[in-house]
């Protein structure tokens, strides 16, 4: 049997990206990327994607710090003196936790070290529902992005960027999570605490609710039981 | 007066550069930016930026590390077991010193900066003709770049990327920094050396012959005085 083709697993260490990477590895061998861009939670993050390729037996893995985006600032994630939201997003507007062309980041570093490995593919875990205020986290951003490594690559195979999550809801992400066995207890997808997820942050609350919504208890623990119902 | 506008500049503190640079300065407020990437000569390109932004009186720097584009390999510029070539580039291949997506990665910190800044324009000298096997360097790849913008940011204000340099000769390039008084003797353009220029390696030779054939005389010292003739 013909060994599997690579991909490059952007992962974070959240639910979205312990779910993407689950589904890359149904067809792909796995090289798994992680970025610290100086956010906040950066160093529980990091433990929770070595646990997820850990239980993925991902052996090549790269971890690369471009804190240089934590300098730049224009965003709460990274700027300790600047609020994060709590409470639901609101739609019309783009939320403070945005770090300005963070994804571009991302995938160029994935794409550099794709190209290095002959990997066929980069997954990547964006989800729009949860980011719709995101400029980074849209189809046509993806799209886009095709064509540059389409251009600016050697191109020798194609490379393909994968966003499986894309167009799902977070209750669909965490059935997909469920069915495919993906070890949703090792993720941490909270922006403010390291220690006991806070549930009262954007991204706790989504977490949250998707759970709720798809009938299954969240297997990390949060600070308070509360939060449980307040989606 | 209003004020200009702001550009972000990439600036290597080659010759391409600081010829860029100068275009800049013409009609935007500077904003420079330089990247080390592992490169060999980093040292002594960071002084050339410095020295560079220091006579445009550029208050606003940022210097940026990303060697893991180092770590991830791939290139005889960052990888000191590879050899650079000498002598003229052979026009059908890609050479040695490709840095696998190294403008991607450039142009994404670029942005960041910009969009936080309310930058209007990211300056890079990029040249297709010294670097016509480098797949980042084409018109196709900052096209398709300058789409990734209009779709991954805020583009509360245009933000467009300027490649003035692209389709310019080296000859042309001294020609057009001569005319605008640019500090080609404060530039490094050596892939090799930090402390004299080899006159040998692909950029030095490039360098070399631009300033022949514009009948100028490079004010920058060299090994040898006969690698002037080498071209």
């Amino acid at each position: 049997m013909p060994s599997k083709p690579g991909a490059v697993v952007l992962a974070s260490g959240g639910m979205d990206s312990c779910v993407t990477t689950a589904l890359a590895a149904q067809s792909f061998r796995l090289h798994m990327l992680h970025v610290n861009y100086g956010q906040r939670t950066e160093r529980r993050e990091l433990q929770a994607f070595h646990d997820i390729a850990d239980h993925y037996h991902a052996k090549r893995r790269l971890v690369v710090d471009i804190s240089h985006l934590k300098r730049i600032g224009g965003s709460s994630l990274t700027d300790a003196s600047m609020k994060i939201e709590e409470g639901s997003p609101d739609p019309t507007r783009i939320p403070s936790t945005y770090v300005p062309f963070r994804n571009a980041n991302l995938l160029s570093i994935a794409v550099s070290w794709a190209e290095v490995l002959g990997a066929e593919a980069v997954f990547v875990g964006a989800v729009e529902e949860d980011s719709s205020g995101y400029p980074d986290c849209r189809q046509s951003f993806f799209e886009a992005f095709q064509k540059v490594i389409e251009t600016g690559t050697r191109n020798e195979r194609p490379l393909r960027i994968y966003t499986p999550l894309l167009r799902m809801r977070k209750k669909d992400i965490v059935e997909k999570g469920m069915a495919l066995h993906a070890p949703l207890r090792l993720t941490w997808s909270c922006y403010q605490r390291e220690d006991i997820a806070c549930g009262v942050c954007e991204s706790c609350r989504l977490r949250l609710r998707g759970f709720e919504e798809a009938g299954f208890r969240d297997p990390i623990p949060y600070v308070s039981s509360q939060s449980f119902n307040a989606g």
